[in-house]
């Protein structure tokens, strides 16, 4: 594995429109990457990679941990994943995903055009998670799978946040701006993010990336998917 | 090189906003494919690679051959190339690029959501083409270098079109569509292709590509570019 390129397989906006039911195992993603991000086979639940292991993330706030020692064979529809080598490291505070972005990009000025991995080790508090429960049917969206997703909230919580940024230019190939997963420190809670803040001092380590290995999928529903790009869809089930 | 795999370096947007001053040398695109188009420094002309050799199709109608003996050094700011290894060859008449683009999405069906490649050898009519001159300043846009383009046309000419049609989704970081460079059988005379037809029967040959090497530039150009899409400006200008 090169460090520090992203190995994307399939598109979001596939995702958007019901395209789960295929994919490649996932000890075919965790070849490509030790840190990440994606979404299980009829989107049940949400993936996190850190460390070169897997966890299934469900909407029951259970987590499948370990993956990649079992259920390698598991099907990813979709995932984003880096071997992950940071350029920088720093101890940071603060108020909202919207001031963590705005610290991120002062600690990699100039970077709008790239791709960013990061990563963020603490205690984070007024944690917002959801978890997608899995399409009642084949081709169900993401959007409609989304209204019935599980949210979660911690006062506090211990454990690790992994992340990625994507240029504006890429909105509906993956997520524009910063999508990011999380775990509790003990494996057993976490989900998509989607608030949060750090009152004492958490580990903030990222990097950029230029490159992009983006494998787009053979089957018969990405074929058949409208790919449109929907701006309003993302940013109601992703951001 | 792994065939049928897309090599990009930079993305179209950042060419219209004018970002054409740093790029990687010519010999390292053509270490990632045999086939594909282009364009030089300073958008000073139009590249086509086939066979494994490049020409610039210069705005005042001459073409430089054979860059990869003695030019393996230029710089490239922006280009597509694939080991092209088609997977299907057909014989064909068409009486427009639409008509021609009808005859590709039925040989190739089901392929809107990936890439494909193709050639086409024979003799064309009615040819159109148009050759861009360079930029009278750093970063002026391909929009405003577009304006001054060289046009030329051919009451008949046997020759070669190489191509990439990419999916919709993609607009900005390509040309959504198809995008064809043409060269005269002489290497003689080229260009974008803007029309054509062929009245007699000319050799298609097309395969669909599913993966993607996306490179990004670091330069400062790249980074400080604004890659809005402009899908009008692309229409006007890659059309």
């Amino acid at each position: 594995m090169v460090p520090n390129e992203l190995y994307q397989y399939s598109v979001l906006s596939a995702l958007m429109s019901g395209a789960a039911t295929s994919g490649v195992p996932l000890s075919h993603i965790l070849s490509h990457g030790n840190h990440g991000l994606g979404t299980f086979q009829r989107l049940e639940g949400e993936m996190i990679v850190l460390d070169g292991s897997a966890y299934q993330m469900k909407s029951d706030g259970s987590v499948i941990p370990n993956l990649e020692r079992d259920h390698g064979d598991q099907i990813i529809p979709f995932a984003m994943v880096t071997c992950f080598q940071p350029s920088v490291t720093e101890t940071i505070i603060f108020d909202s995903k919207q001031d963590l972005a705005d610290k991120i990009s002062a600690l990699l000025p100039r970077t709008q055009n790239h791709f960013l991995a990061f990563r963020i080790d603490g205690v984070f508090e007024q944690v917002g998670v959801r978890t997608v429960g899995g399409q009642l049917s084949p081709h169900e969206s993401l959007t409609d799978v989304g209204k019935r997703q599980a949210t979660h909230t911690f006062p506090s919580i211990r454990g690790s946040i992994i992340g990625f940024r994507s240029p504006a230019y890429f909105q509906g190939i993956s997520v524009a701006g910063d999508h990011m997963h999380l775990i509790s420190e003990d494996r057993k809670f976490g989900g998509h993010l989607q608030a949060c803040r750090a009152t004492e001092q958490v580990t903030l380590r990222a990097v950029a990336i230029q490159r992009l290995d983006l494998q787009l999928p053979k089957d018969d529903d990405f074929r058949d998917a409208n790919l449109g790009v929907d701006d309003e869809g993302i940013q109601a089930v992703e951001g």
